[in-house]
């Protein structure tokens, strides 16, 4: 096999598996949404032949002859063409590990596996998920086992997600996080805690849903290549970047969720909608890595979304969608109504310095998981255990306890560090930004979002998959991951916040 | 290769092609009813992708290999094994036929179509649509001349929707049934013409859509297995017997639209949901053609939906729903209007009557684009004429004119003599069906559904892919197809509406 014939392999291989991954993604997104209840079983099975399909093209020898030729022409290939095949080299390595039946398997189950975590939410009750998360923790450790295990047996579920991230690693960015939060909650009880009793009443969710459409508008999703959809769970599917579809979910008597759930996927959505065409040749046309996923996203639903200069320009909107409640209502009230400090049950719903011991909590019972000190049916005593620990406060229920999140019922253990690290990151790149852009104020206030979009399209977006996170990161802020840049934004907004 | 290795090719082969067309169908679904305006680019490539895919698979070397050691083993397959070689053939000889990079280039060509052609209906702009739809006919062309032509160049067309179908055959129905029809037209003259008068108002979509979701149901169709939306055209696609998916549309000052169009979709859809899954193995978990498809969806649509019996059952449910209008209405008031007989523009809000004159207008035109005596741009000029001739109508547009019908711009030529054989097919159906359950009328009437349903599953839906559809027709009703049961039963119709 020529070096020509090499390429033309790979390049068909990789339009194929847009096809693939266009096709998974939109059923992925139907399931969670549309899919008629009796309809998962089937749909399950052809979500299961397409992992298998995506695994059986990565891993087809006339493919990996064909990689292994291009890796050889080493000088002879383009930047962008030897960036492809560490890609590439990268998810075949993974993959050529798994059994194809095992991972066919695999597939099957997570697939299931949501609509099932969706009815023992719904219903409260852990037994009804339990067989079904003991499959995926059980099939999660066999292909750790087929992976080889790094220092620590979670480090490769990491590096899923981040390439190259460690237990190590993010227990050097977790402890000093834990540490400094743990100091602003203290701080802040000396201080003046808003009041959210004014947000009182009945807000209609279609109220709710033209805000939100109309903010995440502004601020940067394009609806000619976007949807606006309810699910259980918030989430984001890229299709193709002329197809991205977001989700919230609402709740009559609280105007606020629904829009930080659509502000947070809406960072997410403008990422894959902005994602570089060019390199969708190279199979490059795709996120760095989750956390800097997450970093786009909780950039959007809380520098933004939680900044006092956003609540000048999004408070009349809420005085003209809710005016019984809104009308003559200061940005500083909602400012700092969205801004109260307090721990809670949800993650989602969690303020900006809780959040993260909400994901500390999960990190380390994953940890515990994988290095086999911990079972799957003890989780709701461990979780209930940690929330005490970590926030003081035991969940009344399984629904708003271990059973919250959607993650686990497909699979995705190793993803909940990324929020904690997109924060990390988002503070970082916003200290960047604020340097090229000082009147970042300003422009949030009077809803000017297109400078700020278009920063972090240059500064992120626009890399695709082109360099690897952490260069990224370098390349936008002049630093390594550090939890500084967080716990200072932490603290002057609790200080202006809790008016210390 | 031997037989078992052969049979476990094909049968994998089936199962492949299983998820690929539920992939497509999904997608095809979606772009009629959710696709951002700016996927559609992409999402066509994607589809043109999966087109591609099923050609490769169905004449892979390996596949046809398998299927000549299957043709040669004869006597030693199963009788199911038997039916699912030949179906495989034929499909697998049509596609052969056809260059590769020409088959995928179509798939584009039509999954772009379908929202060119709704901008042009809503716009009123042939010219829009006419470069579009120029290139699949002269793709739709190019693919007979692979094909090969028979007696007439649109024989091979007729022959896809349903196998052995030839103008030599349809002529011969249609023309005593166009016969029959001007009779039928001529008589009712010197009748009493029913009133709609009272049909006036506004009818919130709302409420539209309870009642097509009730009577749908009770009707047969499961939404356990289904979803009823919104589309510019309705339609149904079965994604699998466990997903079914039927749309409608709605118009406020009109009740009986969105309710019928639901109706015919769920007659579509009850096949869909009741094919038999333990074909799925051969293939053959598939309708036998578009005729008897139709036969299901115009036999709920009409036979049952704008009977006297039909309308005692819901004139209640609509007194219900818009009480203004409503409350004190005859059934005998509903029956009369909802069977007006009067030529109209719009195929799929004809009446039973002139629905059939709507069908071979468009036969004519599609007999004559492939004969090559009509080109596309002279499209508008011929319908209009035709329905000066036919109906005695000139459209006012072409949005009500010759861009009122999806299908040219999916390609589906040869499908709408379908609509036709499907009514004379659910005729045929009825009246063997009536003697089997002489109390039809009565359980209509007080919406028992069920044994209806019943019996069309054992003699329709239950054999899947089976057998050919004439032997169906043969098995169900003893007789060959036939335009005097559709004739008899309009005329009864007419006399009862008329007071003839």
């Amino acid at each position: 096999m020529n070096l020509e014939q090499a390429k033309q392999i790979v390049f068909e291989t990789i339009d194929t598996l847009f096809h693939l991954n266009a096709a998974s993604a939109l059923m992925g997104w139907d399931m969670q949404t549309m899919l008629p209840k009796g309809g998962v079983a089937d749909r399950a099975e052809t979500m299961g032949y397409f992992g298998a399909e995506q695994q059986r093209l990565l891993t087809a020898p006339v493919f990996l002859e064909a990689l292994s030729v291009l890796k050889e022409a080493g000088a002879e290939l383009s930047e962008l063409e030897r960036r492809m095949v560490v890609v590439l080299n990268r998810d075949a390595e993974r993959l050529r590990k798994i059994p194809p039946e095992r991972y066919r398997a695999f597939h099957v189950l997570v697939a299931k596996g949501e609509s099932i975590w969706r009815e023992a939410r719904e219903k409260n009750d852990f037994e009804l998920f339990l067989p079904t998360l003991s499959e995926i923790i059980a099939m999660t450790r066999e292909f750790i086992d087929y992976w080889g295990a790094g220092a620590h047996p979670y480090d490769v579920l990491l590096d899923h997600y981040e390439p190259g991230l460690t237990v190590e690693k993010v227990d050097a960015l977790f402890h000093p996080l834990q540490e400094g939060l743990v100091r602003l909650l203290e701080m802040l009880k000396g201080g003046k805690a808003p009041s959210r009793a004014f947000v009182r009443g009945s807000f209609a969710v279609e109220r709710q849903k033209t805000l939100s459409l109309k903010i995440s508008e502004a601020l940067g999703f394009d609806y000619t290549y976007g949807r606006l959809d309810t699910s259980a769970h918030p989430f984001t599917v890229g299709i193709a970047p002329t197809d991205v579809r977001i989700t919230t979910r609402y709740f009559e008597d609280d105007p606020f969720s629904s829009l930080f759930s659509t502000i947070h996927e809406a960072g997410h959505g403008i990422y894959e909608q902005r994602l570089p065409q060019d390199l969708k040749r190279y199979g490059l046309m795709s996120p760095v890595s989750m956390s800097v996923h997450e970093s786009q996203s909780r950039f959007y639903e809380n520098i933004i979304g939680r900044s006092f200069a956003f609540w000048t320009y999004a408070t009349p909107l809420f005085a003209e969608a809710f005016p019984e409640v809104f009308a003559g209502v200061d940005a500083e009230d909602v400012f700092r109504a969205v801004n109260i400090v307090e721990p809670s049950l949800i993650r989602v719903e969690a303020d900006e310095v809780t959040y993260n011991l909400h994901i500390i909590l999960r990190y380390e019972l994953e940890k515990q998981l994988f290095s086999g000190a911990l079972e799957a049916k003890d989780l709701p005593e461990a979780w209930n255990a940690s929330m005490q620990t970590l926030l003081g406060l035991v969940p009344p229920d399984d629904a708003r306890g271990v059973l919250q999140d959607v993650h686990w019922s497909s699979g995705l253990f190793g993803y909940f560090p990324s929020y904690a690290l997109g924060n990390i990151y988002a503070a970082m790149l916003y200290e960047a930004l604020r340097r090229d852009l000082p009147d970042f104020d300003r422009l949030v206030a009077e809803g000017e979002f297109a400078p700020i979009r278009a920063w972090m399209t240059e500064h992120v977006h626009a890399y695709g998959n082109r360099i690897d996170p952490l260069e990224l990161l370098e390349r936008a802020t002049g630093r390594a991951p550090d939890v500084e840049p967080l716990l200072r934004y932490l603290e002057d907004k609790i200080r202006r916040v809790y008016r210390l």
